[in-house]
């Protein structure tokens, strides 16, 4: 029998429906075997899991890496260093960069740059604009891993396409097969009341609040799956941050519509009240943290799979970014890829949701929904050697200072830790140790999806 | 005991719950009694309704009486004469006429129009538009009845306002306590389908189908119920012209949202496979008369009360403006206030509707849904006597040349009747006399409407 | 204009859906006209209903009248001098009488005692039982106004028959188009529990509960609508005690089960915390006022439809039979007919409902369900003339002592009061007149219900 | 690296979710790793699957073994090589033996036999009856797998309990975290119309679907689901029949009660129309086959997930049984173990389902929900090394006289197959192989289900 590249011996393999003792190995970047100890072939590497949980890496579909355009926030280095820390092992890039992804010629530039930083797999999104619908199949030929549609937006680099335009695209993207993830507000309700706040003079934090009501999300997350319903067209709301959604949501998926959600850890354990902590304006971000209230019915509806999956929406700041006095020019968002993991298996260890389950919405539901299944997202033969260690008993604390965006203004700092990741493998290297990103700069490569 | 204007001897009283044989006194334009045969006061005018049934007037809240500003269409005196003969004893007359009733101004000036032709009772609608919300509180104080918002619209004198102030007119009007009919299309996507069909060159029939889609009235239909849902507002979906909106109304009404909704005859009659018969592009009227398939599902949510009422979109044109050879050319719509009633009296004849539930549909429900009930719609003491007799055994046939609209192009040309009014009274005035309008210019009066 | 033999003037007259001033005129027991003050005709006697409300009659169809067999307890004399003093003009008797009402000759019997006594109208229930499926058609046609079905008895004067013969019997009374009212327990559960809790030595209070805990009530609720929906039965279900048949009451109607239900007062207005006050033993009724948490739930239900009506079970015992030491020993039920409407009114005097609905639940809810409509539970022309006129001002306390059933064991001791009947009219007859019974015995006459 | 007991190459390994191409190694009786090709260790004997599917063994848990009783109709030895030869590595037997199992030293009894004679494994249902209640827990420790509930029953060795003896047992399995599988008919309807039926004289095969009327099944099931949801009991709801049970089924998941269904080849695959064929008394079986219209909503209700699983109900009896002249004396059922995959196969063949849904509904879901998960029904490390190889290419046709049971009366008699397992495996070792069972006597052993 001839030897393999690695064995990971002696570890707990979990997946949504089970635990079981077994040794992984792995070659030429593939999990080519799982079993008992002892059954697996001699390795020239072997690392040595007792006592920890092994699970597939995680997959971010929501992340801002910033480059090209605004490399002062975070490089494609820098991002995908945070998300090995924090045992995520592809990432999708969203494609308001500079210049957006909109084209294959800029398609083409971020894969350039993405290829010779990354030291985990990613994926890049096009862009969706009203000017660009005969690009998509292009784009789509030329490696876009999905699209997204910025149905919401006052950034004029990423603009709303009107509603005859998304319905154009949705037509395209349902005859390609390809899911389309939505940022699911009102453009108009937005501009007319961020019109309406500005001329009264308001620069204050409820003044983000006032112009982007739940009304604006729910009514978006509500047309959008219309529109899939209409087009055939497979749509992924982004961050949802609001109760109001889950009943458009529900009744979505009981019509049928091909409709899957997420949402961010931000909505989970945050509420408005932690402007106190961490500075009204500080907390600013698209679509708001709300008041209390939102986050229970969120982590139900997470659980019953309402709510599919959990990204980050990792959008990352200078804290100069963040904390300026007009909230207007508050920078939105947070990092995320870093402490999506930590956050929730403290949640783990309290017994909110099993490890299971975690996995479900990590790891093996993206992996579904975005077509990469069963290539990633699970511990099986065949599947890329993507693969988390966790030490379930390692304690620690999340400060901004220790994590490794450049944009690292956290909303969590502070929040005590119960289960780390130790050990984060991408195609069968260590590309994280002990907290350390070790993996060699492009080292990641774009993923394949499969179009249905 | 004092004698009265008027009694009306054995008819058949109906009801929506049941029939009865009384008289009905009327005095001032009220009913002031209901009785058996011989009990009510000695009368100076007595009407025998032997062998007749007796209704409440019809109430058709979707009207387009077309002045001031397209008098060779329709005016005043001819749109209240087809009413009056058609059974129609209130009207609501629509804002897009030229100018728009968007001010007090214009109310007041078709206001005095109104007043000085109109042989039956109106309520006149004031336009929501973007830059009039500040006017809709004055408006109501001038008498508007109702307002309308079209949401869905390429006419440039009654532009869609985009949603910010779709959703500031909702706020304005729940407070108000007055309901808001919607044109309920999506007007994006209305744009850009016609633009990308005009492009293309397509100048037929199919082309205006293939730019309304049923897409863009459901979506329309599920937004203005989640805005009526968050403001409180109460709306009102004009002419719904499509089986698949119905599940979204359903769900609206089961989630408590306060949303009534109309359609017309020419949904409930006629499909596309009517364009053989009377040309194609005659057939234009916004939504569109679609393929096979959606009068069933209408009629049935006509029954069951998941569409509440029946209007008919009145919509009067020369016959030269609707047969123009470019269908972007002809004008969209038909007549309808003459031959609603008599349409409906033939599908009761044949069973499919008791004539209990057409006094539902056609009397009672618009009376709730717009504030004039028991005014309005409902045979009982202190009503006004807005009364018709119907004579059931009586037949005939539709004719485009014996109807009183100027505009007098319409889809029912030939359709045998069963079933007819034979006379109409407005508060105790007959206006309408075996099909003969008689009433004098200028006895309708504004209606009042209650605000809650 | 020959004179009439009674006008009721100056009035509120309260439907379901409006509140109008008017007066009634009423010839021969019939409402013959209703009219504005001064329409109507002369009469010959004069009721001055100014400052009264005006409303049709009660209907109770839950009555246990007692006779034949335990006149101890009620008499037909008491039972409807009670009901007439409480605004109730048409009772509905049970048939677990001795000998029970399972015959012709049983209710022929009944039927003279009735006669002889009523001083309002009345329907006679027939029993269903295993043994007389082939005497229910000759039941019908000798006036058995509706059915019962014991479904939930211990009592061994009217078993429960088997499921196969409700079926049977609900396939024959389909047929025969009249509504089965069903006590809806299942006695199998009942029986096993009884004894379990007899054998273990208890005859404490909470054993009664116990034995007949929600879930009796819940399944049965579920079984009669499936066999309903099998044969196409009409059914209803009677005194709705517990919220968790709610959902399965929701569940039929929306298959399109013609069901319909009725809750009591004491379910609305007790729970178990009033043993203190009343003795625990007292309480026993069944199904069991059951412990708090249900009648906010049944309240909703009961304003939302989804209870169709109101009515009381009225079970009269003398206190001594209810206040015996051993719980299996304690006789269920209360009397009722004489305290419900004055427990609503009070109710509609602190905003909880409107006088229309509860006109909707007392009176035109059990006249529809029970065909009786529109010649009972209504004011309009050609209704017999049941009428209460309601001092809404007036106040009072209910004491035990001041009601005129035998048995008058009242739970609602000392419930204070506003709002109450002074004057109780049936086909146009003054029968109760400032709370005390007035009609001469063998006024009352059986209803005619209409089959459909 | 210690060599291995047995390796299987070259498979296709079909999971619900997924189909990859590896080796699975099995020492011990278990599955101890899964690799590809080349990977696994030396292995003292090797199966060569090029060319053939392999998937986890069948699971069917609802299997009438006959013993002890009625061994002319079925032995342990025919009835599980007959579940060797069909795929089926574990069986559920049926407790409606001679004696019935309905105490500890039955199953003693039962278990003493069953491991002397099986091929397969196995799981021994427990009765659940009026007077055993007190010994379920005993029967519980002695190794029932499950209970059985016979609700709905004419057999006099398992009668159907009280409703009160129902409840009671539910409380005590909910306690012991044991799912019930329950025959759901409602008895005292069975009871009835066979009583009228025969009275009546009817002896042919229509009064037995007369008897067995859809409504006796809709009614069980949902009381089954009521008494569940009251306990907290798990329960199954076994050979689901009819099309109007599935409103029910769904209601009650959506109401979250912990309820599991089948549903059997007899039911998917013929109709009432079969009776021609085969002989109208042939066909009986309880539930009965139904008249045409239920097979594709079931088809749809097993896909959707309705219908949690597939099991077979194998009856088996002799020809001479099933074909005697009066329906009443006509044994009910049909043997099925052995030819349940390969009808499926044949539909896979066809597209009806995937490979993949197949393994969910026969083995995943029953291993599930009776608590052997992942021990069994699932391909992984750990998981006993119940392992079917099917060659999808295979084609042949049923035939009374190839199966391997004793009462080998099939109503599939001459059905096209396309695709048949060609080896079976439990625990490791061969039962079956190329249609012939080859196990050792004894080899299957009562199985391990764990209590929740
Ligand atoms: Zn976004
Ligand atoms: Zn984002
Ligand atoms: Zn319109
Ligand atoms: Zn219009
Ligand atoms: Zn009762
Ligand atoms: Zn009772
Ligand atoms: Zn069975
Ligand atoms: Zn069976």
């Amino acid at each position: 029998m001839p030897s393999v590249d690695l064995v990971i011996t002696n570890g707990l393999l979990v997946s949504p429906e089970t635990t079981v003792a077994a040794d992984i190995a792995v070659d030429q970047g593939r999990i080519v075997a799982i079993g008992a100890p002892g059954t697996l072939p001699p390795a020239r590497e072997t690392i040595d899991a007792t006592g920890l949980h092994v699970i597939p890496g995680a997959i971010d579909v929501h992340v801002h890496v910033r480059e090209p355009g605004f490399s002062h926030k975070e490089t494609w280095t820098s991002a995908t260093r945070a998300a090995a820390v924090g045992g995520v092992t592809t990432v999708f890039d969203m494609p308001n960069t500079n210049p957006p992804t909109a084209s294959v010629a800029a398609l083409d530039r971020k894969h350039a740059i993405a290829g010779s930083q990354a030291i985990v797999d990613y994926g890049l999104y096009g862009l969706i604009g009203e000017h660009n619908l005969d690009q998509l199949e292009a784009m789509a030929q030329a490696g876009a891993a999905s699209f997204k549609l910025y149905m919401g937006s006052e950034n004029p680099l990423v603009p709303c396409p009107p509603d005859g335009a998304i319905v154009a695209a949705f037509e395209i993207l349902a005859r390609l097969g390809i899911r389309t993830t939505v940022h699911a507000e009102n453009t108009p309700l937005l501009t007319w009341r961020g019109e309406t706040l500005r001329a009264a003079g308001r620069t204050d934090a409820a003044a983000h609040l006032e112009q982007h009501i739940d009304l604006a999300a729910v009514e978006a997350v509500s047309r959008t799956a219309i529109f899939a319903e209409w087009t055939g067209a497979k749509v992924h709301i982004a961050h949802e941050s609001t109760r109001h959604s889950l009943p458009h949501i529900r009744f979505a998926k009981a019509r049928g519509v091909d409709l899957t959600v997420e949402t961010c850890p931000h909505y989970l354990f945050l509420s408005t009240d932690d402007g106190g902590r961490l500075g009204d304006n500080f907390m600013r971000v698209k679509p708001p943290v709300r008041e209390p209230g939102h986050a229970g019915p969120l982590w139900d509806a997470l659980l019953d799979g309402t709510i599919d999956m959990l990204s980050t929406d990792h959008a990352p700041h200078l804290m100069s970014e963040k904390t300026r006095d007009v909230i207007w020019d508050c920078a939105p968002g947070f990092p995320g890829v870093e402490t999506s993991m930590v956050l929730m298996l403290a949640q783990v260890s309290r017994g909110r949701l099993t490890l299971g389950q975690y996995v479900r919405m990590a790891c093996e539901a993206p992996a579904e929904a975005f077509g990469m299944f069963p290539r990633k997202g699970v511990l099986m033969v065949g599947a890329d050697a993507d693969i988390v260690l966790i030490d379930m008993s390692k304690t620690g604390r999340i400060t901004a200072a220790g994590l490794h965006s450049i944009g690292n203004a956290t909303p969590f700092e502070g929040f005590a830790l119960h289960g780390m990741p130790v050990r984060t493998l991408v195609r069968g290297k260590t590309v994280a140790l002990d907290g350390r990103p070790v993996g060699p700069p492009g080292w990641g490569r774009p993923v394949t999806v499969r179009r249905t």
